[in-house]
């Protein structure tokens, strides 16, 4: 069957990996042998030291998804993959944002700040550094409404995300 | 001078780079030859397409992490590199925990998520999906309280900075 790009969207992938060196630049490099680009990427411990986690956001098709899937598991170093289901788990990111704010802008950007449950860790006399948590879209609106007071700086986390419900993404090695 | 690897401490390095397959490959590939174990590491994209920020956080010392900031310099692919200062920086990661917890933990677990101030994604009979966003310290002591109940998962993205004030790490083709 052809797969025509249009079929492409977002896929969220978890990866639990053994915690050595070289394992993240496998793992990516894997990704970008086979034509994907990282929309973003995390990684990080567990609650096991010799495990972490990373958290791929790619786009694709269910048909080249599968395969990295299986590439994926032919890596030593990769204990367990997960695609994780849009409607099945809960996705989340963190946003730091710089944004220039003297005396008269600072009202107007708290009622945003309020709105958006986001937080402020830093003011000056021009610029205001906030924190915004949520799912994606969040994040893209508060930013589109940033963008009118001028956007100094942001770095953002990229996604991670856990099933819903009770299951669980064990590696192999504990089941 | 011989440094003792007893003067190791963690570093956060941000790096601007192009948005291309293949780059976070290379970057992560430079870490591990130069045998740094990544703790964390998160890259997502920026307001410009065309440039994405990683930061990363590794242990070295002083004079190893200015030897890799170099080297980060010679990849094309990097456009401008910042180790985070701590004292005149804001970081922040956030955490998705799923903690075992049924009908007689529900109570004392919304206490410590008032405290922490914590947010519950997702509620089953035998299991609560929380977010946790803060500094290292506040989550690793959330997490050690919520080890009394039973970590069933969890997923962290890794930690984010940006320095303090109206300074701004911008690529050197905006400058």
């Amino acid at each position: 069957m052809y797969i025509n790009h249009d079929d492409s969207r977002r896929y969220t992938v978890g990866v639990l990996v053994d915690n050595e060196p070289g394992v993240l630049s496998r793992v990516s490099g894997l990704f970008s042998r086979r034509g994907f680009n990282i929309e973003s990427l995390t990684v990080g411990t567990t609650m096991d030291p010799e495990i972490s986690r990373i958290t791929i956001v790619v786009k694709g098709n269910d048909a080249n998804i599968e395969q990295l899937v299986q590439q994926l598991y032919k890596l030593i170093c990769v204990q367990k993959v997960q695609v994780m289901q849009p409607r099945n788990s809960v996705e989340r990111q963190l946003l730091l944002v710089k944004v220039k704010a003297g005396v008269t802008e600072r009202e107007g950007l708290m009622r945003l700040v309020d709105i958006f449950k986001a937080k402020v860790l830093d003011v000056t006399r021009t610029s205001m550094t906030l924190q915004i948590t949520g799912e994606n879209d969040k994040i893209a609106s508060m930013l589109s409404l940033l963008e009118d007071y001028g956007i100094l700086e942001l770095v953002r986390t990229g996604v991670v995300a856990l099933e819903r419900g009770d299951g669980v993404m064990s590696s192999d090695i504990f089941d």
